[in-house]
């Protein structure tokens, strides 16, 4: 880019061909969205060597900048990836479409009939970081939808995503659709992501994928709505009644199955009957498993035998991502409750227990994306949950709350049918 | 108040409490809900004389201030006014409580259950002006939601709302549930606004009722999410193949029913093979009724007898409010939908026609809250539509969309079910 570039104008310019491109791909017909679909996977497969040219000297810039090790293992594609890529487009492909569903059509006392149609949402801007499988799952989401979509993903992944748009800019020309419907942004100027998320009028929805600092900058200072992924401090609470071989099963599988991902428990709840048996087996396993334990007064006096470091109010609050695990002691059920109240974040939360008022009343009141009875809080996940697709986990309360799937991509408006009908 | 007086405090204040109030509030039984809502209509009756009262006195310092008269017409209360608002009480406790409701609960392939709970969304904060019926309306509807409630009404009513509070205060203690969940802001500092909007630690929703500019300043600075209630430039689009007799009666009702309300027709549209015969027979009602018309070149060529003056680019987008009509003649249903997506406000479109396919494409590629066909755009209210109350209408995309009813006031969580199920 030289000196006079002009990143305001460049958004204009994208975000006038977005809303240009939003009507005509939100009146698509599911053969052509599906055939655009199809096409993208069959091209990724094609130009796997072209992909991985492009790639490796993204790989190999972030490499000279000493970017981490995981960061770069992000960036990286593989034959395998690419072919995962092409994998998601067909999948995408076979779901429903969700756009022209209408639901709930009844006749009222005046005669008219009236029900809400599922229609896109419009435009929706993608921020992300340099993981370029991110541009063509988020593509074709958004394509199916019905949305057109402005992508920006990390300046460390440039080539690799112009080099992916190309792919599906081919896939949407193929089936006469309007290559404008997604858009990779071109400049790696920091500036674009600013202009992009104060423009209501190029953009419906800002969905922000990334860690916590991005995402909240993000919405403090957007002026379109942005759907928000942050932390999942997740609970289990071990009651009184809980089976417990079922109960350890679970707690094993919750933290350790894999400890990075926002469904992963990060603290552990017991009731106070339980902290003899249940808990030694659990710490028992964890401690095999390296799991840090860091536990409050109880619970280290129960497990004795084993290095379990005293709990600090920051540790209730934490989402590791990692072998770590707090443990707390609990009177009751509302106890429970209320420690979750405080300190999670309303991602997803679970109860282990044999006792059906208490199973009620966990699930009634926790106000969490996610309530669980005896089952593992990692099935937190659009696919575990039947979407058929993910693109985020939504830990905002409005529009879409838990997994987003096609349907959080989509709104309802209103359709109403008379016969020359007015209103008395 | 005196100069002391805090209002960051007093909102950190009334907003813990809110917060508070949110938990038992949402796990509140039906019947305790609807035993608070009848108790609030009896005790309304009771204080009449003295609702009254209170009502007389901001009467009389609004008439001092020289408030203009529609807006002290807004501001009275009648004994007819008190009975109705006691009446909307009863009707909301009729309604099903939304809050539990679990839906579209499957098995999914790793044999947990996955469906999705309907909740509260927790505070809601609602701001309006000075219509005293808002507090009693808004107050009923959150308080069935389950959701805790700021309510900030208008200055000049601020006698009035404190003595329907405390009428509502009564009901909810008569059903032992807390009192803070309904709290009507005692300050008429208008920074208490800024303060409300600025705190998503105690507020989830803001619901602005009130003009345009009002609405505005708060989406402009909140951050908190706002659901907005913007114009009503409301189309209707005259096709090739409407039914004559239908289509003025239509027309004419769309108009002329209420000139005031969001959903009356403020543009006509008319295919140009009608012009010569359902434009003149419509234009001919108006003029009877005194609505000025501002057309197109056509439309007054089509016209030669009436008074048509030139519609303006500023007549095209706007929201009369008002016995005033813009009429255009068009080529086609495309040139239809191009005008309506350029000069419209997404809040109510329609077209009358007895064509299948035009119909058909009308109701899709509109992007309205509403869109109807054959019917009067004035239908566009949530009683019409079988809600049963209404809190607004929607003309943002996301979470609600058109008429607000308790549905709009909740969310969804997701609710996971499992037999110590883990995930492989």
């Amino acid at each position: 880019m030289n000196k006079a570039f002009d990143v305001t104008e460049y958004i204009h310019q994208t975000g006038r061909a977005a809303r240009a491109a939003a009507r005509p791909i939100a009146a698509a017909s599911t053969a052509a969205k599906n055939a655009a679909l199809l096409f993208i996977a069959e091209t990724l497969e094609k130009r796997e060597a072209h992909l991985l040219d492009e790639n490796t000297a993204d790989v190999r810039d972030a490499r000279k900048a000493d970017l981490a090790a995981a960061l770069i293992d992000r960036l990286t594609l593989t034959p395998k990836t690419i072919a995962a890529m092409a994998q998601g487009m067909r999948q995408i492909a076979a779901l429903p479409d969700p756009v022209g569903a209408i639901d709930g059509m009844r006749t009222q006392p005046s005669g008219i009939q009236v029900g809400r149609m599922r229609v896109p949402i419009g435009v929706i801007g993608i921020i992300y970081e340099s993981r370029p499988n991110v541009t063509v799952d988020a593509a074709g989401l958004c394509l199916k939808s019905g949305n057109a979509v402005l992508l920006r993903g990390g300046s460390e992944a440039a080539r690799s995503n112009q080099a992916l748009a190309a792919c599906i800019a081919a896939g949407l020309k193929a089936a006469q659709l309007p290559e404008a419907a997604v858009q990779v942004i071109e400049t790696t100027d920091r500036a674009a992501v600013g202009e992009m998320i104060r423009r209501p009028e190029y953009l419906d929805l800002i969905i922000p994928r990334g860690g916590r600092g991005l995402i909240e900058r993000i919405a403090a200072e957007a002026r379109v709505p942005v759907l928000k992924h942050l932390d999942g401090n997740c609970h289990l609470f071990v009651d009184e009644s809980a089976d417990a071989e079922r109960a350890v099963r679970v707690l094993d599988n919750a933290k350790t199955r894999r400890y990075g991902v926002c469904g992963a428990m990060e603290s552990l709840l017991v009731h106070q009957s339980r902290m003899h048996d249940i808990l030694p087996r659990i710490a028992s396993i964890f401690a095999d498993k390296g799991v840090e334990m860091r536990g409050c007064e109880r619970t280290r006096g129960a497990l004795p035998s084993f290095a379990v470091q005293a709990a600090s109010d920051e540790d209730w609050a934490c989402e590791y991502l990692a072998p770590i695990v707090s443990i707390k002691v609990v009177a009751d059920l509302d106890e429970a409750i209320a420690h979750i109240e405080r300190y999670g974040s309303h991602h997803t939360d679970g109860i282990l227990t044999n006792d059906w008022r208490n199973a009620q009343r966990f699930l009634r009141e926790v106000d969490s994306a996610s309530v669980m009875v005896n089952a593992s809080t990692q099935f937190a996940d659009g696919f575990e949950y039947g979407l058929g697709a993910e693109i985020g986990i939504s830990t905002d309360k409005l529009h879409a709350r838990g997994p987003v799937g096609l349907e959080g991509l989509t709104t309802q408006k209103y359709v109403v049918l008379g016969d020359g009908s007015v209103r008395g």
